[in-house]
């Protein structure tokens, strides 16, 4: 069936002006914040859960990809429509449907941008946890397909921990709703297991999210370190102890300087490195704590350990950490910010390995992470107008998570696998464990429409390595283009 | 083939002194915690991850059901061989592997202990959170299967939130890794998929488990009410403080009386209800904490609160709590315990119900429960030597089910579905809502021999129910005997 055909139909389910098909029009959604690009055939802009099962069910019987999309901030081109196709957005469905606080949870459209939760409740003392970077832009339906994470979710869990229930159109077409209201619902755990499933095996429609309290109290410090592996020390030193801050973020050099240029914030332009750690609970004893973690950063060689006193000097030492990103401009016209997990422990050696693996490609890094759950964010300093730079900036961002996987780590932490980091899987499962994944989204997706291309290898060979062959099931249709 | 020869091969591969056949041997694994009854016509004893996947694949040439086994403490039959077929108990693979403090997290084989995971680690002030009632004789690998709870898991979680990896024995064979060692790995949430999934999926052989550094100080108290809505009514009003307690336990006043006649814990016999509430963190304000959730209860009619002074008061009144399912011997010849779960602000009007139904069928009814997370565990006291009140007491168990269903709660919290509750399963979802999970079990578990009859209705029909007819994965083999 030809373009033109496809188009009016769509037209037709939704309406001309919920359906984008230009180039010019659909150009916007090419990329995310990640590198990879490609051009969908359509974007659409469904307005409830029924249009979203019909656009799908058109997909289907014209065998024609479609995903979804959210703000487009996601870091690992999980929304690049990288076999063209229907990209679904969800810019209209991003209503707060219901609030209910004695039971601590919220019914949401995807579409609802994520710090826009917490402002819907914040005035009765309520947030929502995750925090990502991006949550003035990225929205629960991006939060719940990435698994997204955020600085406080040390102490609190990830989406995954905050999310209940979800209603979502299968890629059949079919509506289900996964979970229950209530924690911990009977049968497989398939809200988990749509959490973090980059959209590959269903179009979420609605979420039930967890609220929870407000702490009664919040203590920011920030301990300024002269050598890197000190304040790597105090990270381990300080989860030991038994505390888990609500925050313990750390900053290098090449980073405080870049935030310090951009925002002023105060931190010390001569540190090699700093903590920045929140510390929530009761107003009774808090200081107290602050003042433990205060002498554990000092014993590790923290030559000094403020204290925010007001909360303008508290957002003022965070508007740093969350300006980072934003800020890398200052140094480079481009930056490439990669996603690894490591154990603690090995933080010390891991950031050395980045050092010299920075050295060796000629590329500055800038480390800016979520410290006390390991998860690294190094962004590489390049210039994207150079397309050998682009080449080499991704092998470089490669090599850190080969590094990551050597300290028993992993090669994502929240930003997904996407397109970007989908041969590296290869590197990070065995044959084994890569097929009982692919199972799965057979069992789901067996026609491969539902957002292709995404977190798997593409080489069928890698799921083979060191393993009885075994026949695949066969998920991805080898050419979708019209 | 006969079952001579099976008995030979199983031999061959383990050992004779690793397989049960004889009835007199094999009739103690008929049955676990629930009432359902089957026997098996193996039970093998492996000791490592190699002989279990022997196993499996032995099973799978001779098209024999397999299922896991620990300590046989379930509450909903899960361990039950409803369709004969091998038990794969995992009573010599218990040990514990390897320990990671500064990493916060141990590998243990399946058949530990629940409660030795924390006694390893205890010395070192370490805990393992789950901890179900049954804690010092269930095992972790069934605290995987059935996602169990506890207590002390509603401020910090059931199975699945401390679980990050596993190595399982899929149905077919194969040996897997699912997860990493570091918390939210890419890919598909697989580790969290096979937390809860009854033994449906695979057979787990190695856990990778979080442990959780022990709180500083722990406050105990005791409120007692004169009337159970007020005790419900605090429980609510707690919660929506922005407390959330370690442990927040209520007790009825027929579980007092049996609980007091069994143990002398020193609840007040004349009370209504009483909550046992546990307050943990860091010395300094738990006492301001504990005053002040002291005073809510007043507020909602609490006529006194008790605070354990001593650990040995501590001890005493969490025994009261811990020795409950026990003490209703006292009180008559069986008990069935339910699992449901509400919302809690629903607690008073699901009593209130679960007292009128307690009425019409004339069996006593005690309820000892998570009330904190709205997790009921109604006792219904009869006697399992009456046909007819066995009978009775099941249906009397479901009505009270749809009373949790009917107030926006679920089937089951922490005891699983099994054989119990699988008809029930169609009153808490819909036909497209099972569907997706019975296609999950088709990809792992095509054969349908591991662990069949578990957590989905036998009855095809109630997939259908008011929704198009889609035809099953056909995923149970009509008859396994041999």
């Amino acid at each position: 069936m030809d373009k033109t055909t496809i188009l009016r139909q769509l037209e037709t389910l939704l309406g001309q002006d919920k359906v984008l098909h230009r180039p010019q029009d659909v150009a916007l959604y090419e990329y995310d914040g990640a590198l990879d690009k490609a051009q969908p055939d359509f974007v659409v802009f469904p307005e409830t859960t029924a249009e979203v099962a019909a656009v799908v069910r058109l997909a289907n019987e014209h065998s024609l990809p479609f995903m979804p999309r959210g703000a487009g901030t996601g870091l690992s081109g999980g929304a690049v429509p990288v076999q063209g196709g229907i990209v679904v957005s969800f810019a209209r469905m991003r209503r707060i449907l219901d609030i209910d606080l004695p039971n601590l949870r919220a019914t949401v459209q995807p579409g609802v941008v994520n710090i826009d939760v917490t402002t819907a409740v914040a005035g009765q003392g309520f947030y929502y946890v995750p925090d990502p970077s991006s949550q003035r832009a990225c929205t629960i339906g991006g939060n719940v397909a990435e698994n997204s994470g955020g600085p406080h979710c040390l102490a609190y869990g990830v989406t995954s921990n905050h999310t209940h229930m979800l209603e979502a159109v299968l890629p059949d077409s079919e509506v289900v709703r996964l979970g229950l209201p209530t924690a911990d619902a009977p049968g497989y755990d398939l809200t988990g297991l749509m959490v973090g499933s980059e959209g590959t095996l269903g179009l979420v429609t609605e979420v039930l999210v967890r609220l929870v309290h407000q702490p009664e109290a919040v203590k920011t410090l920030l301990a300024v370190f002269d050598a890197v592996d000190n304040a790597s020390n105090a990270v381990s030193a300080i989860i030991a102890d038994g505390t888990i801050p609500a925050a313990l973020e750390m900053m290098d050099n090449t980073a405080i300087r870049a935030v310090e240029a951009a925002k002023k914030c105060g931190y010390p332009t001569d540190a090699a490195a700093v903590l920045l750690i929140d510390l929530e609970g009761f107003t009774d004893g808090l200081q107290g704590l602050a003042d433990h973690v205060a002498e554990l950063c000092r014993a590790q060689g923290a030559r000094e350990v403020r204290e925010a006193k007001t909360t303008a000097e508290r957002d003022k030492l965070w508007a740093g950490r969350k300006g980072a990103f934003g800020a890398m401009g200052r140094l480079s016209p481009s930056y490439y910010v990669q996603d690894g997990v490591i154990p603690r422990t090995k933080l010390p050696w891991v950031l050395h390995r980045v050092n010299e693996i920075s050295r060796q490609y000629g590329f500055r890094i800038a480390n800016v992470f979520h410290a006390g759950d390991g998860n690294l964010h190094p962004l590489i300093l390049f210039d994207e107008r150079d397309p050998a730079q682009v080449r080499a900036v991704v092998k470089c961002g490669t090599d850190i998570l080969r590094v990551c996987i050597e300290a028993g780590g992993s090669i994502s932490g929240e930003h997904g696998i996407g397109v970007e980091k989908r041969e590296d899987m290869c590197d990070q499962f065995d044959g084994a464990d890569l097929r009982a994944m692919v199972q799965v989204r057979a069992a789901f997706n067996p026609a491969g429409l539902c957002n292709p291309g995404k977190m798997f290898p593409t080489s069928k060979a890698c799921y083979e390595v060191g393993k009885k062959h075994r026949r695949l099931p066969q998920v991805v249709a080898e050419d979708h283009t019209l």
